[in-house]
């Protein structure tokens, strides 16, 4: 056995698939968002990153700074323990509260981050639930779909957004049987949005639970941020609504909202919960912060939403292949990953202009994208320097522009499994 | 199915069993460590925390607050994305190198918490390595039990730090075979430490990697806090050195050291690291302010390792059942669990002193304790206090004194499970 070789063997098969992640390190400048220092080869220049997700700037909102600043400075750096061992700080209970009332649940909880939030909460309630069947939208996240494995229940995989789809399975499972209906309200990679009251009817005739994954969409949906459940007002017809800290809002870690019993449920038995220090105390603070100011100030959410239409209609009118999206993600349809590597490369190296490439299996074969997130920092002159540099690579590159309309491509489902690395995340 | 139902069983199941936590609402005080503000039944009052896993204080150092307040202001509250989509910031590139270097491998890797990267580390090499059997120490924290489970692996658990258990195993299982010896330096609950030399000495005899949990001695043992392999000599021996950010180092979020090849292929390969957002820039300017405070200064561990030697000789003098523990931890033993809630309740509502009850299954049934974790800034004065708030406390409940030398209790595996609620954490 050669430990050495075998590691290795598996990083070259990472190489061999062009999946190999290179992490750009970048220096993020506060008053200058979406500016960033960028370091490679010995050199540091300032680039503008477009695939940023503190989607509203509000990492660098001076009241989120300050709340950190603050806390840091009367509270300290850390929380010292887990939440049950002296580690509840007084900061993070004020922000379950203010997470409740956003979605109008009785009861917030905080974890580390999203991904251990999906991956706890769900893995629990389905592990509670005697004989528990999960319906699973086959775009569910990463993140779901380890809740989804790790809670020992039977699953069965719905096409993405297909209704006539869940409801068979929910009708062939019966009223009777133990249900949870997992899904997103925002789907990062191609922005398009759930049925959220179709599947709130379904769930109702069928007797079964509802789980959504707001992540993309809190902050910057509905009248307080709430994300699309407010938006459309169905927030009560959902029964756990899930989302970040660490996108909209601009800081770190995940939570969960729901009625008192299920999160005392999941607090009381999921260890990746109880097993884990809490956010410190400036973490918490900045984003309460950013929660009330994004609670009562529209002005983000209206810039964002006017940037991102701007984008779309100045790429599209240059004949770019811009992809349908119903939100604030711009996904630009490359369709091979080599030449949306390339493309990536020579934005960043070419014209200081940082956007991931999204490859297999983050999306199916053959629809590679750049994924732009326009900001409402990103100025009517950004995305005319982001046209012009994007124009230019395409032309370099010859990649194909769009033929016609919108660009549509098919969507199936990602293949999430350990020993297959994602071109995502 | 009434959900609502099923879930307040489980809760009630959780009360019955006498483990229903209720998380202590409390604000750290910069300058005044290690008094906080509790908050309970409409009350504010200032208290002593004897539990806390900010070891040595550093959360409120100053200059850990100052660094961490100065990377807010300079970079914002979060990271904006993905270590691979523009989260990658530069202090967290730094981070670890300062990680790589203080336990002398090649390369450094961050987690958003201690739990995760035992879980992601542990489950992604567990699941790389051909048919790979995981030896685990019985004793060893439930993160490292979730990584061992989702690995996939065939485990064997022996008995704790029992080399000849040890051997046995690998023996059985014969040099070609994949192997992954995975244990804890320092164990929390009892305070001992693991025979790390001779647990190297088989690795190597019998070929077999090895993994060791260092967080409750990164940053207090060994010349410049490398922990108990740097204190011994051993780092280069072991091929895995995981610690945590969140303890001795006052922060937030955990780390595995090692050769290129193994943070790569974990890099590379592990879910719960590829689709998580980094953490902020603040904490990680923080945590390396304190890794390299701690580097260069000898006082904040001396300091502890003599306040906690004084802590147990007072308990002691006073006949208290102070558990025998070769490190900083101080475990007091109360041997049933309803007199332990007792202690902890009456220390604090009586005596203003927070030290949570630890009950089965953290540790074994007869053996609840009071697990006591004296800091440099844990006074003799306050030590007076403590002493006479157990004897006022032992007195008051009718808990055994000490019967003659050190109390020895005995050690059994502790469950962990996802339906037995866990005491600790």
């Amino acid at each position: 056995m050669n430990y050495q070789r075998f590691l290795e063997e598996a990083i070259d098969q990472v190489h061999a698939e062009r999946r190999y992640r290179v992490f750009a390190d970048l220096e993020r400048i506060v008053g200058k968002f979406p500016r960033a220092i960028w370091r490679a080869n010995g050199k540091a220049e300032e680039i503008t990153v477009w695939c940023s997700n503190d989607y509203l700037g509000m990492g660098q909102h001076p009241d989120v700074v300050a709340a950190m600043q603050q806390a840091a400075g009367n509270m300290g750096t850390g929380a010292g323990g887990t939440r049950n061992i002296s580690g509840n700080n007084h900061p993070l209970v004020e922000l379950e509260h203010e997470l409740a009332d956003l979605h109008g649940k009785e009861a917030g909880l905080v974890f580390t981050s999203g991904f251990v939030s999906n991956e706890a909460a769900i893995s629990t309630i389905g592990r509670l639930l005697p004989n528990c069947l999960i319906l699973s939208d086959e775009l569910n996240h990463a993140s779901m779909i380890e809740g989804v494995r790790r809670s020992g229940a039977e699953k069965k995989v719905f096409r993405h957004n297909d209704v006539a789809h869940l409801e068979s399975l929910l009708q062939a499972a019966g009223r009777e049987r133990a249900k949870l209906i997992v899904f997103e309200s925002v789907y990062s990679m191609d922005g398009d949005i759930a049925p959220i009251a179709e599947i709130a009817d379904l769930a109702e005739k069928y007797n079964a639970m509802t789980y959504i994954d707001e992540v993309h969409a809190v902050g910057m949906y509905g009248g307080r941020g709430g994300g699309i459940t407010e938006r459309e007002g169905l927030a009560h017809r959902i029964d756990i609504i899930e989302g970040t800290l660490a996108k909209a809002f601009g800081t770190l870690g995940g939570y969960i909202t729901g009625t008192r019993s299920v999160i005392d449920a999941v607090r009381s038995y999921a260890p990746g919960f109880i097993f884990t220090t809490a956010l410190p105390p400036s973490i918490a603070a900045a984003a309460t912060a950013s929660i009330r100011h994004l609670k009562t100030s529209q002005a983000e959410r209206d810039a964002q939403q006017r940037q991102a239409t701007h984008t779309k209609q100045v790429l599209a009118d240059a004949g770019l292949p811009v992809m349908e999206s119903a939100t604030h993600i711009v996904p630009i349809l490359v369709g091979d990953p080599e030449l949306c590597k390339m493309a990536s490369d020579r934005l960043l190296g070419v014209h200081g202009i940082y956007i991931q490439p999204i490859n297999y299996p983050t999306v199916p074969r053959g629809t590679e994208r750049l994924r732009v997130t326009p900001t409402p920092f990103h100025s009517d002159a950004l995305i005319a320097e982001l046209k012009a540099a994007l124009v230019e690579t395409w032309n370099a590159l010859g990649i194909p522009y769009r033929t016609e309309g919108h660009t549509e491509v098919p969507k199936s489902e990602r293949i999430v499994s350990l020993l297959v690395p994602q071109s995502g995340g």
